[in-house]
């Protein structure tokens, strides 16, 4: 029997791992990095950061793997993302492989492994007989709200978490992730928006106010600082005004 | 100049600290314990053995405060909210009182600071002239998931974050939080519940299933557990069968 480990690493900070999640680490006998691409190779050095300060079991190794780009281009969203799926489930198997009988692999995932991550997803398709453990992370709407000095919920109020594809008309207070499309140009201007990128490393970037004044700011931002780094990853919250 | 550090400490294991956690409580020369009542000592108990594990400045000292109790009787819900910030925010000044010019003290939040906590709302209230840094924690809705292990979000599908008191008809996957009266049971039966009690400790409960099928072995489970440990903290995802 052998052990998936699926370790929450948080946002961007290396601090952000808990001792939960190091002492996971150092219970695998086989970290998996991924390697996304050169674009963006500063999470991969984040990630290889995050094995040097806290991995002290030095039985372990370091495998990488390439990820495959999902296709993007292809209209049937779900469709898409199962064959991405389907096509990472193979991958897993060869590097579940790689572990030692009744031996440990780790994934090491940025944020939180329940939040917008697939990994979860995509170890319940090799249906092996192997033990999953799951260990939480420091999501991006905790980084958010923490650098934003802001609580997430109003009084009593309910959150609604939602992605740039399906944002609708603004009531509850609303998280949006995953929004390669700025879809907050085509929400209410009179909201209050709460934005982040980079959200717990040092290229931070933060931007707060009414929609309508700082939207541009945001898009200009947005944009310098996906040339300057080649990727971004941002989030946000809108909120009605008080 | 003062500054007050918010420190998120996870959701009931000792482990969930982050390392950002870990120095911030380091740094602060006061840490302040809430003491909630007899029938929460099991937190407090909580709280001094994080201390006792990863606090090692033997320079920082710990004050214990009590937590006056919400006034539940009153029916405007906001008032009452507001009259018991108030009450607190005068408890929170005299315990800034005791941290040294330009030294630090300690709030140590269960969970997350912004989720469902108001921590952050009553520093707010004491408008003194303090620096604050909020850092985040592992939320009881990451418990959950990580416990059930399951993702929190389908894929690319929104995410509902409410509380008991809120809680309607149910369309988006919905966290339910701070449900003291079992709304599950007014929910559509055909609905799953991921259901889990004290999540993080050594005392967990987890139950899953068809609403209509555990919402009894819930409400027996969540009232014998009430009655061993004086108190209870637990929390719940609903989701339309696939």
């Amino acid at each position: 029997m052998k052990t998936i480990l699926i370790v929450g690493i948080g946002s961007g900070n290396p601090e952000h791992l808990t001792m939960q999640a190091i002492n996971a680490l150092n219970r695998a006998d086989v970290l998996f990095i991924p390697d996304k691409g050169a674009d963006k190779a500063d999470l991969a050095a984040l990630r290889r950061d995050i094995v040097a300060r806290y991995v002290t079991n030095r039985a372990s190794r370091m495998v990488p793997y390439s990820v495959p780009r999902r296709d993007a281009a292809n209209p049937d969203y779900g469709a898409g993302v199962d064959a991405w799926h389907a096509a990472l489930a193979e991958i897993f198997r060869s590097l579940l492989a790689e572990v030692p009988d009744n031996g440990a692999g780790a994934f090491l995932v940025w944020g939180d492994p329940g939040l917008y991550d697939s990994t979860i997803r995509i170890v319940e398709r090799l249906r092996a007989d192997h033990a999953v453990e799951i260990i939480p992370g420091i999501s991006a709407i905790q980084a958010l709200t923490a650098a934003h000095g802001i609580a997430l919920n109003r009084i009593g109020e309910p959150v609604h978490i939602t992605t740039g594809r399906k944002l609708g008309a603004v009531t509850d207070d609303t998280i949006v992730m995953l929004d390669g499309q700025t879809a907050f140009l085509n929400a209410d201007p009179n909201l209050d928006i709460f934005w982040g990128a980079y959200l717990g490393t040092p290229d931070e970037i933060t931007v707060a106010g009414r929609l309508g004044d700082v939207r541009d700011k945001i898009v200009a931002t947005r944009k310098a600082a996906r040339e300057q780094h080649g990727w971004i990853m941002d989030t946000y919250l809108l909120r009605k005004r008080d």
